[in-house]
C-alpha cells in the first residue's frame, strides 16, 4: 500500500523542508516524492535536512504544474486547514489513512501538502477528492510542513501495518485525474451549449460539481457512460 | 488530559529541537516541557525553531538530573528503540495514548525523549513504567526528536478527543516516581541485607524487580504495605 502513495509538495519556499518532508515520509516507509514548482530545489539545504533520506531527495520528481504530478492518480488527498466557504469531505488521519488501506489495491494515490504559510489554494483543494485536517489546537495550530507530512506518514504506515492489502474490490479501476479533467471541461463545455451556466457568471457551479463527482469516486466505466451522456446532449443542439 | 502530560527532553544537544519539540506539543494542546541538563539551553536557536511556540520554550523548566523532572510523575513512559536486553513493556503511540487516556484523572504522565543520536541510556529506560515505539520503517526508522514528540503529541491529542476524561478510577492514587526510588533503594537494601542481593554482583536483579513493580504500577497504599514488609523484614535480622 505505501508503495502507491505519493507525496506532493506544492510550491515549497524552503528547500530544508523537502528535505525534512523527505526525511519524515521514509522513516514511514514512503518513497514517491513529487515537488510542483518549488522555489528553491534542487538545494544542499534539502539534501543536509534529509539526513539519511537523501536517496527520496534525489529521485524526486519536480513538476511545473498540479496536473503532471496527479494526471495518473485515482485518489486524490489535500491536507487543508479546516474550514472552507464550500465544505469538502473532511477527515483526520487516521480515517483518511484507514480509507486508504481499504482501497483496491491498483489505486494510485496522492497526497497534496501545500506552501509553508498559506497552504494549497482553493483551486487546488478542488482538485482533492477529500481534504484532511490534523485535529491540532485550535489556538495553535501551525504544524510545519515536514510535521504534518509525518503525521500523516505515520497514519499511512499504521494503516498499511493494520491492512496489508487492500481490503475492498472493484470491478473497475477508478478515473484518474487526467480522465476527471476531460471529463470536468467537457461538463462545463456542455452545459454551457445548453446555456445553463454562463462562464463569465460562474457562481459555485463547477465547484459543487468537482465535489459531487469527486465525493462518489468515478470510475472508469461510469466515466464512459458520463462522457456519452455529455456527447449525446451535445448532439442534440440545433445546428446554428 | 493533556494538561497532565510533561514532555521530558533528557541532555538534548541542539537547541534548535528544543525549539521544534515545543512547537510541535503546542500544536497538539501539550504545554508541559522540562529539559534535563541540556548541552546548550536557553539559546536563540530554540526560540526561532519554536515559531509561536516560544511561550513553551521560554517557560519550560530546567533541571539537571531525571530525577528531578519526574519526582511527582505516577506515570513515565520513555521513548524507545525496539529491541533491548531485557524487554520492557512496548506500546505503540497509539496504545500508549489510549492508555494514558484511561488513567485517573489525577494521575500526573511524564513521556521521556532521549539524545538525538543515542535515546535514552538503559538505566533512564529502566526508569520507566513503559516504552513507546514508533513502528517506523525498520530500514530507516531515524525520526528527528521534533518528528518523535509530533507523533506522539498527536496520539496524545487523538485520545483525548476520544477520551476527554479519565476513564478509570481508582482508590488510591499512584506512587510517584520518587516514592518508587525510595521503595528500590529501600528493597536493595534490605535484599543486601538479608544476604539475598550483593551490589557488588547485581547481574539483573534489580533491573527485574522494577520492571515488575513498574509494570504493576503501584498505588500508595500497596507501596505503604511493601515498605512496611521491608522494615518488618529488617527487624527481623539478629542483633550483631
Amino acid at each position: 500500500m505505501l508503495d502507491r502513495i505519493r507525496i506532493v509538495l506544492v510550491n515549497t519556499s524552503h528547500p530544508g523542508n523537502i528535505g525534512s518532508a523527505a526525511r519524515a515520509m521514509k522513516t514511514m516507509g514512503l518513497s514517491d516524492l513529487v515537488v510542483v514548482d518549488p522555489e528553491c530545489f534542487p538545494h544542499p539545504k534539502a539534501q543536509e535536512m534529509a539526513s539519511g533520506a537523501g536517496d527520496l531527495v534525489e529521485q524526486a520528481k519536480i513538476v511545473y504544474s498540479l496536473d503532471e504530478a496527479i494526471a495518473d492518480c485515482h485518489m486524490v488527498i489535500g491536507a487543508s486547514a479546516r474550514s472552507r466557504a464550500i465544505p469538502w469531505p473532511l477527515q483526520t488521519p487516521r480515517e483518511m489513512a484507514e480509507d486508504v488501506a481499504a482501497l483496491p489495491e491498483e489505486t494510485q494515490i496522492a497526497l497534496l501538502f501545500g506552501r509553508e504559510r498559506s497552504g494549497l489554494t482553493n483551486e487546488e483543494l478542488h482538485r482533492c477528492h477529500k481534504h484532511v485536517n490534523i485535529p491540532a489546537n485550535p489556538d495553535y495550530s501551525s504544524l510545519n510542513l515536514a510535521a504534518s507530512v509525518q503525521v500523516m506518514a505515520y497514519e499511512l504506515r499504521m494503516a498499511s501495518l493494520a491492512y496489508p492489502k487492500g481490503r475492498n474490490k472493484w470491478d473497475y479501476p477508478f478515473a484518474t485525474s487526467e480522465e476527471l479533467e476531460h471529463f470536468y471541461t467537457h461538463l462545463e463545455m456542455t452545459m454551457t451549449d445548453i446555456g445553463f451556466h454562463d462562464p463569465s457568471n460562474p457562481r459555485q457551479l463547477m465547484t459543487r460539481l468537482r465535489r459531487l463527482f469527486n465525493r462518489a469516486r468515478v470510475d472508469r466505466m461510469e466515466m464512459n457512460i458520463l462522457r456519452g451522456i455529455l456527447t449525446a446532449v451535445q448532439a442534440q443542439k440545433p445546428s446554428s
